[in-house]
């Protein structure tokens, strides 16, 4: 499901360090020997080469790839470079303090990552930040938006196969009720989408479908400017099919006029040891065109083959 | 600050699985044996003696007990013998399915143990109902009682002792609006009660004193039979003044009509190994009476005695 690539053999983690600094002195950085390292070694391969490098050097080596590289590329290798956990609690920060755009990544954190790893995302916001995270999204963000967050945010799902059909019926008429009565912020709404572990939804969501005739984000898009809704729909998107919500913000952020780099450079590095392989098929299915053609015709240089690397696709 | 004591020397966890063995053999139980056994280990110790009978014996130690023992004295140990987490989930579990006192069991457990072991609760509770926690007590609660149980049971609070004195200012401003307009449901006054840490709603709550003149659950207090005021004033003292919450549900369950045999063997057994002795002062501040001498006029038998063991006073 994953697209990083990782070679059988690779070097010790202090050589790999050793290369990397190699790579930041002299006249220039050598980018072609950061991709061709950090973008081949998975989590526990990067934080050890981390370890080492700070050992050895005396500095994190995010803080050396922050003073060698710029813009996009930047960006990209140092998401990549830090622990997912690490990963998600600074982009979570960052979207505590950014209204709609923000919202979404929230979503995206909220409801494609395991109960554990939402977890470990908490945890290290406490390290980092010293406050939680619901604290910070409750504090920033407003009406029907704080409703729907903090409890998506703060759920431990549970991650078991078991399914209480009785349940997923009566919900289901619940879930229809309530969106009949455009009540879309109703608290039994929210408190089915928010504590029922996703297979128990999915069969919520199939229970609505056959039994109301429409798919539930049919019937949550009365008015498809609605931010609200939008988000509710996300959420959905993310809890029930998350390669094809990621395909979609993939394609949003290459399509649109101009390139939106954070949110490809976000779902390329968070998936990429994840679900990528996935997300590439639903892309092709959805576009009848390769992901990283598309990739390769809206970006460049060595952002473009930082990108190409993770989804699995050597441009060299 | 426990009042579990713990001998210096301790036989091997085989050595006291083997010494319940016995105590359960033959005619009558000696329930001397397993007071004097149990009533002395930590959650550790009783762990590993669980482990080493079930190995043993091919049966759980717990459903021996349950075998072997009866009414008050059985529950006392067979909670006391559990888990901290797996107890917690036991009792959380449990106090989904009642109304107006499982209410009160929620709070306590959302707000007197620490962030990582609420956490470790919700894990067991997976393990053990295969749902969530918060899932069970969103479907069960009701209004009001919902909007503060979920997300004060889901909650991963900061633990840290920074504090935002600004922060305590505005937020204590917030909630005298709040209670002064009588919106004691309001999503901002749940929002600052469910997400702050214990170190900054207490500087809040000072804040709120200085400012306005009274304590705040001073003003909590306008209708001393409403139910949902009642369990605010719990979730702040749990969440400031854990210990004089329990000495108030100990002289409770003693002083009523009969004695509240459910209430007192839950406090004894979850605070032996965390802050009984704290307890015991707060007891006695208030009653005028030790704890201990409280528990011998009220309970009897092997009941009373567990209990004794618990909160450091041996009557034998």
């Amino acid at each position: 499901m994953a697209t990083l690539n990782v070679p059988h053999e690779i070097p010790p983690a202090p050589e790999d360090s050793e290369q990397l600094r190699k790579a930041f002195e002299g006249w220039g950085t050598n980018e072609a020997t950061i991709i061709s390292i950090l973008a081949h070694r998975n989590a526990r391969q990067r934080g050890l080469i981390r370890q080492h490098y700070a050992e050895q050097y005396g500095e994190d080596l995010l803080a050396s790839l922050d003073k060698e590289l710029s813009s996009d590329f930047e960006r990209a290798v140092l998401q990549w470079t830090l622990h997912p956990a690490e990963r998600d609690a600074l982009l979570a920060n960052e979207a505590t303090r950014k209204r709609t755009s923000g919202h979404y990544v929230l979503v995206e954190i909220a409801c494609t990552r395991t109960s554990r790893d939402l977890f470990l995302v908490r945890e290290d916001y406490h390290a980092r930040f010293k406050r939680s995270l619901e604290e910070d999204v409750a504090y920033n963000a407003t009406g029907d938006f704080r409703k729907l967050l903090v409890p998506l945010l703060t759920a431990y799902r549970y991650e078991g196969p078991q399914i209480n059909t009785t349940l997923a019926n009566s919900e289901a008429k619940i879930l229809h009720e309530k969106i009949s009565e455009k009540a879309y912020n109703d608290e039994d709404l929210i408190r089915i989408l928010t504590t029922r572990s996703k297979a128990q939804l999915n069969a919520t969501f199939n229970n609505y479908n056959d039994l109301f005739g429409n798919p539930i984000n049919k019937d949550l898009k009365p008015d498809p400017k609605d931010e609200y809704l939008s988000l509710l729909r996300a959420a959905i998107k993310c809890l029930t099919f998350p390669e094809k919500y990621f395909e979609k913000v993939l394609r949003l952020s290459i399509k649109g006029l101009g390139t939106d780099e954070e949110a490809l450079t976000r779902v390329v590095v968070t998936r990429a040891e994840v679900d990528m392989q996935r997300i590439k098929e639903e892309y092709y299915r959805r576009n009848s065109e390769p992901l990283d053609r598309a990739i390769e015709g809206d970006t460049s240089g060595d952002y473009e083959r930082m990108l190409l690397a993770l989804i699995g696709h050597e441009s060299s």
